[in-house]
């Protein structure tokens, strides 16, 4: 077993995703990777517990999708889930010139009925650490998701240097059903399903019942090596050897939770400090603490889920020793300064990768982020509105001009940010709506996410994940955005790009993007349940620029009556 | 409280279903009927245990609908399930003219997709009971079922007489959720739901802990008042007035179980003298015993799930007192014999009310009903054909021509009936398929449905249904249907008309229909695993005469690509 100062040394694990390199030429000999995935219900004890999931081949989490920059990924999904449709994004690909293939049900496809083929084709137009997820309803929560990763082309140098790769994805999984979820959130009074039972890694977990840390220290060895329950496999094992490099591409696709990411006894350098960091999922404000081993304890909301666990073993060492160290304990799970100091430390470019920003916006939206009670319900709003995905997915309806598909009344671009008071819930006033902002195609638009507290009177983290586009992270600040006073702290000379950013307590953020990419094109939170209760909003920029749309994404709604 | 005599003579209670009388006139002052029916998952607690269901409005079982013979129905759907498809059936309904309306997902329409609204709208046009329930995957048994109540028109008089109906819906109910269930089936090995938790009566029942059977006689009042988890409604109450006649329409829309129906202290008489008798659902084999009180012991199955119950309270009694003697337990689970002679004993239609059976059919099939293992999942099939619904709806293929869209090649139309032993489970020879038996539009046909054992080596009632369509009921047999023999038994004189059937353990059963409806349409076992299982065959006849098909039932599989 390597001590922890000489595993310190030899092992520096990088954390999460990466990083476009403008100055990469893609490679003339793009490939065509095809994949074929039965989407099926099936019986799983990921974390030694039984339950349905939705699979992919049978396996959730689903497989690691790798291609190099400039490769086309043909995905050929059938649906075999018999009464239940579906619908896949990739998570952090822009989909230029393919709006049709970015998988939002409602916005940019019809759903895939059971029976029925879909084909996804997209080019991957920049290396880095991406992911796919069911996008619909809440569907991602039965599991359906896995990474996807672009290499930089073979004899194009990044800006590090490493040995290996791993891939390590995150999950936080529930016993009772989506359905069960999903409908317990539109209840009248809402019923929330609780805290996760367990968090996952690469799909493995272990319910907190048949954990082995509730096992005295001597059996621990046993119980790692023989998991109580049948059908519960092992921790992940990752080996390594000592003195090598490895690059760790680390994605969360948690629906609720945050995490911390630690390897015990090690350090890791974030890989963040490039031009474009993709920084994940955003969700679960996905921020790592670059601290211990292998562990997940959450955060954002009070702890009562077991920490999941991973092995990191060194060649020649017995994989299933117990952990030589106890595990640390991370941030408090309400220790939001921390939490903030992350993100402010993690939305600077490296010097030698500012992509520019383009020093003023043409539009400017500010975003009131409230929780509402609106017909019974309990929902989430952006300025007053909450978002309903209308039956007709906006990319046909707007394309072919489909009238009254969508509420065509723009939704408000501001909120009364003067009297507005961020520390009380709003007066009962939203309205549920599938109205659209629509951009100019080119224009630079700012969008300042404004946090207030729920009903219950406590303001949580919300990842904000935009589609089609990353944008400029310009700024996280405390309190209410004053729009005079605010504007002037904006970080212009070396903001780091992401498609995903965090909305922290009581606090706003403000981004900045390009709507350079015809096609309509969600920007919500990345929490299932609340993008599920209507915390999006929808963009739509030059959308009579976009091809020709396939058949195949229409069916649905209206469109079944387009010529 | 009326005594046991009284009652018998004041209250002829009547089962089952009605019954068309050709020489009913239609009124010339037809109704259209519009019903706005939103399809949602709700929790509900039918056996005072809370769980998803598939509601109606909010209700689980639907709304009954009632009209008059010759009125039009015109039910608005709104799919608000979120992820899941939905269509519905309207059993007993041929659909003449209307073939699109039959409900019947993969075969007449393409699913209703979340956020979708589909109209079915057809005439009834003899008066009966009937059903709706949903018939896509086994979405039945989540609940979304209810009853459809034609009544003679006024001033035509009907061979009974009565004084006032009422309308009684059964249902067997489980805790897990059908994807539980159907994943399980489709599982290797299979994994089997077991017996259902409850039986419930019009949408009531009591899971056995919470039962009032199980409290001491002195505490039952109380317990009948007061269910003992909220939430959990008292047993479903019906009212009746010494001396008065009472019609009963009794539907069973269970997915699995037989039950018998009966009255404490009271006779019935069936209303099944007529010409046609719907003998109703067909599901769960449920030929009345006209017996005695208010419950439902199961048959066919070994029992292990509690009766159900339901009071009947004279005007002027306290409904809640205890019913006045113990309840009669009905025939034994595994009394086949009682079960086939209660079939033949309702097989003949009443002297007055005979349609003339076609003397000779122009084709005769000879069905085969066994239970496979094929590719690893265990199935149902039919001459070795497990049927698997295309992904576009055959009426569409058909009517359209798309070549392709289900297996041409038609399934087999008899069995090697010489040398074949039902006593033992089938070889491991069959497939699963689409195919179609493609009948010329006029011709009479005959299907004898040939039992045998299951891969368990037990053989079960099977309850067959065929849509669009009544058949008369020949003969049911025991052992092997041999055709030069069986023939010469089949009742030609008097049989009596229905839609469903049953096929008995080790038995045969044969029935005549004219294909005189011009569609496609289902022939199926409709205990919902079996024709999930593939327990089903499709028939087409007259495709080239159906009308312009609606746009509203294309939008999946090769459909969409429709001109």
């Amino acid at each position: 077993m390597p001590t922890p100062r000489r595993t310190q040394r030899i092992l520096a694990a990088v954390l999460l995703l990466l990083c476009s390199l403008a100055a990469l030429s893609v490679s003339a000999e793009a490939k065509v990777h095809h994949h074929t995935w039965d989407i099926a219900y099936h019986y799983k004890s990921l974390d030694c517990v039984e339950k349905l999931a939705v699979t992919i081949n049978g396996e959730s989490p689903g497989p690691t999708i790798h291609a190099t920059q400039g490769d086309t990924i043909v995905v050929t999904v059938h649906n075999k889930l018999e009464t239940e449709n579906t619908g896949i994004h990739w998570h952090g690909i822009r989909q230029i010139g393919s709006p049709w293939a970015d998988g939002t049900v409602g916005v940019t496809q019809c759903p895939i009925l059971p029976g029925d083929t879909f084909t996804y084709r997209f080019v991957v137009d920049r290396p880095g650490t991406y992911f796919y997820h069911a996008h619909y309803g809440m569907q991602r929560v039965a599991g359906l998701d896995g990474m996807l990763v672009v290499s930089a082309p073979d004899g194009v140098a990044e800006p590090f240097t490493y040995d290996e790769e791993r891939t390590i994805l995150l999950m936080d999984w529930w016993h009772k059903s989506v359905y069960e979820q999903a409908v317990g959130l539109a209840s009248d009074p809402l019923k929330f399903v609780g805290e996760p039972q367990s968090l996952l890694i690469n799909g493995r977990g272990v319910f907190e019942p048949f954990h082995c840390s509730r096992a005295p220290q001597r059996q621990q060895r046993r119980c790692l090596q023989r998991p109580r329950s049948a059908g519960c496999a092992p921790p992940p094992l990752f080996t390594a050897v000592p003195g090598k490099t490895y690059r760790l591409r680390v994605g969360s696709l948690t629906s609720l939770s945050a995490l911390n990411f630690a390897i015990e006894g090690h350090s890791m350098t974030p890989l963040h400090l490039l031009r474009r960091v993709l920084l994940g999922p955003g969700q679960g404000r996905p921020e790592p603490v670059p601290e211990l081993l292998g562990r997940l304890p959450r955060r954002g909301r009070e702890r009562n889920t077991t920490s999941a666990m991973a092995i990191l073993s060194y060649a020649g060492n017995d994989p299933r020793a117990p952990p030589p160290t106890p595990r640390p304990e991370g941030p408090a799970w309400d220790d939001v300064t921390a939490r903030v100091e992350q993100s402010r430390s993690l939305a600077v470019a490296h010097p030698d990768h500012v992509l520019p920003v383009p020093p003023r916006p043409d539009r400017a939206l500010l975003l009131l982020n409230t929780q509402n009670r609106i017909g019974g319900h309990t929902k989430w709003a952006i300025n007053g509105v909450s978002l309903a995905f209308p039956a007709t997915p906006y990319l046909v309806s707007m394309k072919r001009g489909l009238q009254g598909a969508y509420d065509a009344r723009p939704p408000p671009e501001t909120y009364d940010f003067r009297s507005y008071d961020i520390e009380r819930p709003p007066p009962a006033n939203g309205t549920v709506a599938s109205a659209v902002y629509r951009l100019a195609l080119g224009s630079v638009v700012d969008l300042v996410l404004q946090n207030t507290v729920a009903l219950n009177k406590k303001s949580e983290t919300h990842p904000w994940h935009l589609h089609g586009h990353d944008f400029w992270v310009l700024a996280y600040g405390d309190g209410k955005f004053d729009p005079e006073r605010d504007t002037a702290r904006f970080n212009l000379r070396d903001p780091v790009m992401k498609n995903t950013v965090a909305l922290h307590p009581k606090g706003w953020t403000a981004v900045r993007f390009v709507a350079d990419n015809p096609g309509v094109w969600l920007f919500h939170c990345h929490i299932e349940a609340h993008v599920y209760m209507g915390m999006a909003v929808v963009f739509e920029e030059g959308v009579d620029k976009v091809g020709r749309l396939p058949k195949s994404i229409m069916g649905c709604g209206r469109s079944r009556t387009l010529p």
